[in-house]
């Protein structure tokens, strides 16, 4: 391997000179640290991550696994969640090492990083009831975060909204107005937030009969949207919560197919997760919401795993942000007949 | 730092057996795979990667960096091409580092990556002409993969679409059903593709005046769509081409606005990546579009930057991959008043 010193002889150097370009010290001008960089490479000099990790024993990194069958990890929040993320980790040189593994019931990618020394934690996005990802990591003493639940209080770290409370409070604000036929378009039920957020409606709803409060639990896209609120209306509901914008965005459709107006004839409410690309107030009456923006779980679950890596107890790193309700044009008092 | 001998005589197993748990070989069950983990962990044996690095002077893992100001890698297309890149790579075990840097131009981020050997090359999305962070890791002779281009025939290692022939067959479908006014809602002319489509299209209405052909260069939104859509019915276009779905659900929500139907009074052609959880299909009417899906792209690049990392040649890794036009309803020829 090369050394230090026959890279500076190479490069005409002083070995002062090269270890301030590898080390990056603004004295060095860019044209001699891009030479020198351009030289350790061709000369295969590793002078820093490789032998500071075998050192330190830390990877700088933290890890993501991205399920590729199916889509439950390929939602339009990704990408603002990992902006958030990376931003965060970027002002302290830490990065985030994703890697794919089928489903989220496969371990396998999780051990080879581990195995590996890739990374010195996880975020888990999406857990499920009863996780096995987060049981392998707790059994191996690995540290990470939970970007959501797999239990009403998890002994784990974990950093999700109040998904209760929100879904709550968006309901009453219906019965509220006098709605008595409200629908649900929700989640799959495998994983808490679904649960939380149908336990919220119910407690909103509470009192009025099962067949006047439709719930479907489904994949959260347009087409679901649009065949779950096209049945809500075959009930004779007056207004719908939806739990993501794509599912809001197929019941804007089911309502104009049906001939209705949203805002007048449908009263709609939408989770936001403050999104960069779609928004909810260009739907064609502007959607009351429940908003927490996805990109501040991106951000806060950066510094968890910062914490937890430098040894703070996991009690310590258990975050339930609030949501905020925010009242637009999609809801109103029904029309009475 | 712990040997594998002390490692195994600690846990009371062979070092041969420790050596296959750690290689995940089969014949070692989970349980006792699992055990050697955790005491690797606990004791801070670091048998594999760091070493193996050092060793070979490979990462096994390619680099990727996110702009976290402004929205340009934050679009729904983001997740799906990720999705392709860590599937075609998870099976060859090898990873992608993701890093944060705040826009386009700056290369700090790249030059850390570099300098802490993290990884053997990097796929550069959306290059911007004349790409900064492409000249910087021409310059240091590191292999990188372009996701587009950055000049109409770079010298660089690129995967890209046809732009300019899908953009030109989708203008040509909307002349032969009679159309003389047509607009083109497009992205920021700063990226190839975005050129290459605008091309296509002037190529395509050959002959009609810029006046019939109102040409909107935007990011591409939602909001944008319903802006530019908005501007181009004032001028009495009968047609429209969006250069992605959000703006086309923009312009689809302009199109209701003035009290036009989608298909009957309006027709709309899209450029669909074939995204999880958007459909083209579920407009009002059922979107006319040019498609090719994203995912191939993150599939075909992991197989690129494999190859280049392999020593192939440059030249050999220049893909342009063809775009299907497909026709749906939204798509006829204009009323004649």
């Amino acid at each position: 391997m090369t050394s230090l010193k026959s890279l500076a002889e190479h490069l005409g150097l002083s070995q002062a000179t090269v270890s301030r370009a590898l080390n990056n010290y603004s004295t060095v001008n860019a044209e001699t640290r891009e030479r020198v960089l351009r030289a350790a490479r061709e000369m295969e000099y590793r002078p820093n991550a490789s032998a500071r990790r075998l050192a330190t024993g830390k990877a700088g990194a933290y890890g993501m696994i991205l399920t590729t069958e199916g889509t439950p990890m390929l939602d339009p929040q990704f990408s603002d969640f990992m902006a958030g993320l990376t931003e965060a980790l970027a002002g302290k040189e830490r990065d985030v090492v994703l890697g794919g593994s089928p489903n989220e019931r496969s371990t396998a990618t999780y051990e080879r990083f581990i195995r590996a020394c890739k990374v010195d934690g996880f975020v888990i996005t999406r857990p499920l009831l009863g996780d096995s990802r987060a049981e392998l990591l707790e059994r191996l003493g690995v540290p990470f975060v939970l970007h959501g639940r797999t239990a009403p209080e998890p002994d784990h770290a974990y950093y999700d909204i109040d998904n209760f409370g929100a879904f709550q409070r968006a309901t009453e604000l219906l019965m509220q107005l006098g709605h008595r036929k409200i629908a649900l378009l929700n989640g799959r039920v495998d994983a808490m937030f679904a649960i939380m957020r149908r336990d919220g409606f119910l407690a909103g709803v509470n009192g009025l009969a099962r067949a006047q409060t439709p719930i479907s639990e489904t994949p959260m896209t347009e087409q679901e949207g649009f065949r779950c609120m096209r049945a809500a209306l075959e009930t004779g509901v007056t207004a719908a919560i939806c739990s993501s914008i794509h599912l809001a965005l197929g019941a804007e459709r089911a309502i104009h197919d049906a001939g209705l107006a949203l805002g007048r004839d449908m009263s709609l409410i939408c989770h936001d997760d403050d999104l960069s690309g779609l928004s909810t107030v260009s739907f064609s009456a502007p959607l009351t919401v429940t908003r927490a923006p996805i990109r501040d779980a991106g951000r806060a679950i950066a510094g968890m795993l910062e914490q937890l890596c430098d040894g703070a107890d996991r009690a310590s790193q258990q975050i339930i942000a609030p949501v905020e309700l925010i009242l637009r044009a999609s809801t109103r008092p029904p029309i009475t007949p």
